[in-house]
């Protein structure tokens, strides 16, 4: 039988064992066409139909109205903190956001250095981002709202999103993407690099509605146009194609075991395992607001934090990985992505427990 | 046994056999460690072993000196034409280029769109690019000349590259990459895409001498920007993990393989099976100058055009696949990447014969 490690890496995470199982079996001869999908033409029809299935299986899981584009990109998420004001404030209009980390922290920057404004409306930098502001006040005529719908390394999500009314809501969904439904018509784009929830690094899923695209100015390199991009959606060039594959294989997975909603209720019930644990009592502590928890990357500390190096090493020997926080802000993180099953959380809390009891 | 087409893909392409037992074998646990690849952290020690043996491997099979840093980037050749004047010529000199058919065009288009100065000072237009220039006068002042080394899509290649004095050499090797011995030191700056003979798409190779680096300005953005990804090389956000390691398994099946003299042998001896046929008689015929031909695309025309059409579809039958000429030209082109076996040039030219004598 295959050794499974119990895997909390925050990205690139953990795979569905039957979509490794299927790539597996079909990774140099697939379905019978005589090559790997990584030797295929990706203009190709075999190649082609994967694409094409990827793209309608998202469309179908999050219900994405017609009027959307789905890209299939490269660059990860920091190549959209600069497509978005290369795309879209071209005209001089300003971008608003909010700052709930590193990662908003890095779109504001990119915004600024490529000479756009990038407006701060919200932070929640005066406590470390341990929370999701709740007030802003939109700047009159800007040109969208950008959001970080959960932040990886702080462990705090959007619970809901806010109301844009008629501005343009703009959404980096990398880290908790096809974790629980989502109204798409929400939003005027939203986009995610694809190492956590839906396959392997090397793709951003771009979901764009199409008004947007028409505004992508020319003088910018042809690899930020949305424009171009959309024109023959992720085929200007050879596209990340084996990602794109995984992606397709965890998509369907996704269907099959209910979809996106089902997703949100195993999340639910699988975050609050730890959660649970966490408020027992003070041997660990949560570090975020309750109100703004996220079921997918639940970071905490040992009151002793002195203790947190030996956790993390004795977890790795009992087969658990991927549990030190990131470098910046030190500690603990699990992350609980999708294909992270039940039993990895409870056996990460019953690792805490004997831990605990060895170490009061 | 597991059934293997002749693949003449132009890219993605054909990937050593050997490889892709390797990466089936380790595809869910890799190396006892409990995980894929696909599910690694890149800021993992397992996966950096993998990133840094890569890198380790192309520099001995290439003999690249210290002074030049190799990074594994995204966004394909088409994000490379814009990062090259982007970085280079932010000191508003221009760049001189060689234009060799459709991707040295896009090059130069990238440039002039992005508002830089791109000189072309040869190019071979006049004869529908089916020849390589060999006169050339470089600007004075000019930041560096721009070569694509072979064209993929019209079948030509630098026999050997252009002396340029003092002026710094950048080359497009996307297509010929690791198919021959090159002194990396004629250049000031290389690049390739992966996926035609070192590995799957969504990941492109850049070689860069030191001294470039520090001249990127601030102003561009973040995933163009050479100096910020080679602060800590490929790493500066999640890489395209998985290309990277499926490149190291072929760089090391390249070095056990004999290196890249033996497989300019072998290319040479796969080339000269389907040039000799082509010049045999005028039933098949090579579309370009003898003195430009490329030993990894081999384009040629039926004397009667009008049975080329049969002529793919009978070979896609008889187990042969990417024959069809690029969109743009027509016709037939074989591409003979370092994964295609002799075999395969072998099989395709007793179908040649057999179609000719059916069709005489």
């Amino acid at each position: 039988m295959t050794k499974r490690i119990h895997n909390f890496n925050a990205g690139p995470a953990a795979l569905p064992l039957e979509v490794l199982e299927e790539a597996q079996r079909d990774f140099i001869d697939y379905k019978g066409n005589g090559l790997s999908v990584l030797e295929m033409s990706h203009r190709d029809k075999v190649y082609d139909n994967i694409l094409k299935d990827a793209e309608k299986d998202l469309k179908e899981l999050y219900s994405i109205p017609d009027n959307y584009t789905i890209l299939f990109l490269q660059g990860g998420a920091t190549l959209q903190f600069a497509m978005i004001p290369l795309n879209l404030l071209a005209d001089g209009r300003a971008g608003d956001y909010i700052n709930t980390g590193t990662w908003a922290t890095k779109a504001i920057e990119e915004a600024q250095k490529l000479g756009k404004k990038a407006n701060v409306i919200a932070s929640s930098e005066d406590r470390q981002f341990t929370y999701i502001p709740k007030e802003f006040k939109l700047t009159p005529d800007a040109a969208y709202l950008h959001i970080t719908s959960n932040n990886t390394i702080r462990g705090t999500e959007w619970q809901s999103y806010p109301d844009t009314g008629s501005t343009d809501l703009i959404c980096d969904m990398s880290s908790d993407f096809c974790s629980r439904p989502v109204d798409i018509k929400k939003f005027a784009l939203v986009y995610a690099g694809a190492q956590k929830n839906v396959g392997p690094a090397g793709c951003t899923i771009v979901i764009i509605r199409n008004d947007l695209i028409a505004k992508s100015p020319k003088n910018i390199p042809t690899m930020c146009n949305y424009s171009i991009m959309a024109k023959e959606p992720s085929l200007y060039n050879t596209p990340p194609c084996y990602s794109i594959y995984v992606i397709g294989l965890v998509l369907k997975w996704l269907k099959k075991n209910g979809g996106l909603a089902k997703m949100h209720e195993v999340n639910l019930q699988k975050a609050k395992v730890l959660y649970d644990r966490l408020d027992k009592n003070d041997f660990y502590r949560g570090t975020v607001d309750k109100d703004s928890r996220s079921l997918m990357n639940i970071p905490f500390r040992l009151k002793n934090e002195a203790l947190e190096e030996t956790f993390i090493k004795e977890a790795k020997a009992a087969g658990m990985i991927g549990l030190k926080g990131h470098r910046s802000v030190g500690g603990i993180r699990a992350s609980f992505y999708n294909a992270v099953p039940m039993e990895s959380a409870k056996a990460l809390v019953a690792f805490m427990d004997e831990f605990e009891k060895k170490n009061s």
